[in-house]
């Protein structure tokens, strides 16, 4: 079993500090936010500050936050429930976004919406060119992830925004990969809607958010009790929610560390990679500090990956979310790498408590899978 | 502040065994369960064993739950999944749903369907005669729950089943309140679909689920990795999931003796009320046995909540979902209570936890927040 973890942009460990603050709520104070009695204002002050931290670490207010219970949920709600209460019409995505962003966009399709997708170059970053054509055609939504899931590739997202208020679009961003790892500063984004995730940043599952400037109309995804201001409905998570609001706080304090020390052992591995005539994607792209994505030829990923925990590491072959399809990830597809070498693609990502000894470790075990996996190849063969 | 809570069909604390089988999943176990790593395939495996825990609890198959972040998601989802996938025809549900039921219900009217209710006596049982003259009218979907959150009413879910099917109508059931209450059995009820939760039972905030049965088309809620064979998409709540897992298993081993002790606190109680000429909404329904629903003539609801939290006891007027909106209860309206009595009403909800000596605390405190009120009001007057 893998006692090594390098699979963070999947999801990663809890903070203790984080489950500090959150046991209180799993403990004894029990209240649901909506009652009137003394457990039920606890908690929702405890929800109150939780919103004011996540607010805080993106710039953001906290009255533009709505709390979701993912951040797929976060997605969903912004395809469907923003383009609901606009006219049909285009409905622009990028082609490597989630398919939480991708798939509600298509099915947009079934209420009078035209879904089209722009283009990326092979190095991840949105073809702006393409952007601006298809913005000919009367747009009223763009939705273009801040950092790919993948590749680690971040998005002129200004740009997008500027191009889109030219034409009188709406922009979405999903910042779940952003957020953590760069800074994600909502204003100077000038998004109307933004996505953003707990569990990718040390924070507990079971909580998100939707950042919504509040000129934007939304309808809700979940109807129900009226919670969040009637725009998101369910008994609040508070754990969860604390735990979020904890986990922000202390991801700003602890961002530029995290982008150096992440950077480093990044450089050091597509050093070794470099060595063993790896194909890295993406990199010469602006990229998450903690990403690196890399296939080797003739190798298949997920006999890499399953080689690699036997020898305790755990990475991913392409993002765990496509990884059930078999499909070759689309991101790559999109950045034109042919299959074959798209289904041998490895994503290591690290998080601040990996070290230089783990990345040199893995670096041998790698040398070793490899020449394992040429073998059984050549005898194969 | 309250130390005394009676307010558990509102949230009920987190059950310390439910807390131990979560905690490896908080503290190291954190694997994204569509991970191919073993750190995924670990967190697989604890989400396919509460599948197994949660199915078992109610009489159902395991790969008949599909795990949702709420009750209120999956109420939404059931109503919206399966109406999306039938013909626009009635839907039926009745009027004393929760709002996550009757909301998304209205909101198909905008897609082409007919929402009705189905009225309920002045007991809070539902009006039979009345859903099967209103069943006269094509009818593709109705939705009953099993137990009212307020007065604790428990319908003949098998009589509405037996009804609609002679019209081909399918049939939801949002058992929220009644799991861990009383005996729930999926297939005893027959019903197509039924919503559970975890954090009425003892289990965490953050799970819920849709029970389905595999002939019910259903369209989902949420779009993305793919997750829940497709009909359910976002990285797993994972000890959530396990925390709901341990908890149903609990609740069903301690059914029997929730029944006896809360039945005997909640006649202790209105023995009490009795005594104080209150009035007991419901009484005369087969009824949940830890729930009593009353009111005071001549005093407010919210008013008295306030007082008794203050003298250490934690109730509710109404359901926690309606308490913020200053509505009296649409319970209590559909049951053909007068207004300003609806007003007065107050919800005891206890768990196996409370004891006689906290219910005769209970009455003293109730017999003074009483006196104080009615002399403030004689002041007033």
């Amino acid at each position: 079993m893998a006692n090594v973890y390098f699979d963070h942009n999947s999801t990663t460990a809890l903070k203790p500090q984080v489950l500090e603050a959150m046991m209180p709520f799993m403990i004894n104070q029990h209240g649901n936010p909506a009652s009137q009695h003394s457990y039920g204002r606890n908690a929702y002050e405890a929800i109150e500050q939780a919103r004011r931290q996540v607010a805080q670490s993106i710039n953001a207010q906290a009255n533009q936050i709505i709390f979701t219970a993912s951040g797929t949920e976060a997605n969903n709600f912004a395809i469907t429930g923003i383009a609901s209460n606009l006219d049909q019409a285009q409905l622009l995505t990028s082609q490597i976004e989630h398919p939480c962003v991708s798939n509600p966009a298509k099915a947009m399709q079934y209420r009078g919406w035209q879904a089209n997708t722009i283009s990326v170059d092979n190095n991840c970053q949105l073809n702006m060119q393409d952007l601006q054509t298809q913005l000919a055609v009367p747009t009223n939504l763009v939705s273009v992830m801040l950092a790919n899931n993948e590749t680690g590739a971040i998005q002129d997202i200004e740009k997008v925004v500027e191009l889109a208020a030219a034409k009188k679009a709406l922009v979405h961003t999903d910042a779940v990969q952003a957020v953590g790892k760069i800074t994600v500063d909502f204003v100077a984004l000038g998004v109307h809607a933004m996505t953003i995730s707990s569990h990718k940043i040390g924070g507990p599952l079971g909580a998100g958010a939707l950042v919504l400037n509040k000129r934007v109309d939304i309808q809700p995804l979940l109807y129900g009790g009226g919670q969040e201001k009637g725009l998101r409905s369910g008994t609040e998570n508070i754990a969860a929610i604390v735990g979020f609001g904890a986990a922000c706080a202390l991801a700003t304090k602890s961002l530029s560390d995290f982008g150096r020390h992440t950077e480093l052992l990044r450089n050091q591995l597509e050093a070794g990679l470099a060595s063993m005539n790896a194909i890295i994607f993406g990199q010469q792209a602006k990229r998450l500090p903690n990403t690196s994505f890399f296939a080797f030829e003739n190798i298949d990923g997920e006999t890499l990956v399953t080689a690699l925990d036997k020898l305790g590491f755990a990475v991913a072959s392409g993002s765990a979310c496509s990884s059930a399809s078999g499909e070759p990830s689309h991101v790559l597809m999109a950045m034109g790498v042919d299959a074959d070498t798209a289904r041998g693609a490895i994503r290591v990502s690290f998080n601040a408590n990996n070290t230089t000894t783990e990345v040199n470790a893995f670096l041998i075990a790698l040398k070793r899978a490899l020449q394992e996996l040429k073998q059984m190849t050549a005898v194969a063969a």
